[in-house]
């Protein structure tokens, strides 16, 4: 399995602190040893580092530790290895353009049986079946919307349909951004932290570091951080229900549904390639 | 303007030497400073660093240059902007996926009247002509041969009608790669070196940095290095003809067209949606 970590803000916002204590799991005081992996949103574009090492042990991880990148959206997963070998196609996030967006993935599961008909404008090129999701997910979205994005509420309905019908097949936590908001869907484990005035000092669980937050932060600033474990030990954590779908806005939970798994209908009914 | 390096090799290379000289002209002994970028096709995967701000002051550029990265296919770009504002969905190069490999794209030039229809598989997330003629070169490939990658040959001449059609349109040096080959248009200046056994010493010209490359390969080692300017000042670097257009496949040129600008078909003539 794998460890996800997000970040969705109403200002942008570096995640140097909660990095800090992330890598530090990958192969260190965690077993996520099979690289590592975080995309960063700022204006429309995106910045992805990626490495099949171990974060732990990685110079670029050092690099996105110490150098504070701004960004209202954050992606980042280390890897334990299920499905795929180690090597950098494997790795995650995974970036996409659909409607002149750049679309972010992360997933922390295990759908094997998932073999959905990719119609020739999202291809895998691993073979993770997290890279298959999230091509499946574009694939959807165009062909439902074609040219034309959906609202932020109609895209959560929507992605809410797919990923309930995904659901049963196995685990899928995840984490999805299009650079505006950060959709999550818990599905065996996640929780969540907002950050917001009065803000305070937040200590690493994972290393003995501590930020004073009311010394870095204006007092309109508002953050969310989801984590598969919690990365302090200090503030108050939520652990998301198993089996709910969340959409994180201006750093904070502005929809929340839960996902039934019930795959009523089949695969071709859910995606057919238009004529 | 702008200025280009590329690589492409017969076996996994890093590329620290001459990025340590082609980053010194993103500020320091050029005037290209408004963002850098460099991708490394390592597998199937890409490493993409990206940073709207000079590449001489970059950390990330500090960290690039000393972190070796073996890769059979690198592109570089250091910019100085003609179209577009200075920000990170603008700067080269570009990615994209088709047929489950990634292409890298960045172009040195000016095609402010191309205004091609583009279909929705591939929209630019920027404001550049260059990420422009990326989608359009993408979406024409994907019509053409739609699930069904061409052979390499095949793709080059394709590629060199797509670009000869543009090639009257203005400045149009680029370089493009699927990870296999880096395909190079020569529209005004791009020069090029082969490094290959008996290998010798290389001196740098942006800053006094030699390197004995026989220290450093194995006999059956060859390494294109294609630039807009010379990196090295005692090495035989070959001027390109402007209007030529190249495919380098395993270190070497493997084939060389000229493109005489001649836009005989009307922009629709070249790509049509289909049905």
């Amino acid at each position: 399995m794998c460890e996800l970590l997000g970040m969705n803000c109403n200002t942008p916002t570096d995640i140097c602190f909660s990095f800090t204590g992330f890598r530090k799991r990958g192969g260190e005081t965690g077993v996520h040893a099979d690289g590592w992996g975080i995309a960063f949103f700022e204006g429309k574009g995106v910045r992805l580092f990626l490495d099949p090492k171990p974060s732990a042990q990685s110079p670029i991880a050092e690099l996105v530790r110490n150098y504070p990148i701004h960004s209202l959206n954050v992606i980042a997963h280390i890897r334990k290895a299920t499905q795929g070998h180690v090597s950098l196609e494997n790795t995650h996030p995974f970036v996409r353009e659909l409607w002149g967006q750049y679309w972010v993935f992360a997933h922390n599961g295990n759908l094997p049986q998932f073999q959905p008909e990719l119609f020739g404008g999202f291809v895998p090129v691993g073979n993770t079946d997290s890279e298959r999701i999230f091509c499946w997910f574009l694939q959807n979205l165009r062909i439902r919307f074609n040219d034309n994005p959906p609202t932020r509420d109609v895209l959560f309905a929507t992605l809410h349909e797919l990923t309930t019908f995904l659901a049963g097949m196995g685990i899928f936590n995840y984490l999805l951004s299009n650079g505006e908001c950060l959709f999550v869907h818990c599905s065996t484990e996640l929780c969540f932290l907002i950050r917001q005035s009065p803000f305070s000092l937040a200590h690493l669980k994972d290393e003995d570091v501590s930020v004073n937050f009311s010394d870095v932060t204006t007092p309109n600033d508002r953050v969310a951080i989801i984590a598969t474990m919690p990365l302090t030990d200090n503030e108050p954590w939520q652990a998301m229900t198993p089996g709910t779908f969340w959409m994180f806005y201006e750093g904070e939970p502005v929809a929340q549904l839960t996902t039934i798994p019930s795959p009523v209908k089949s695969l071709d009914e859910m995606c057919r390639k238009p004529d």
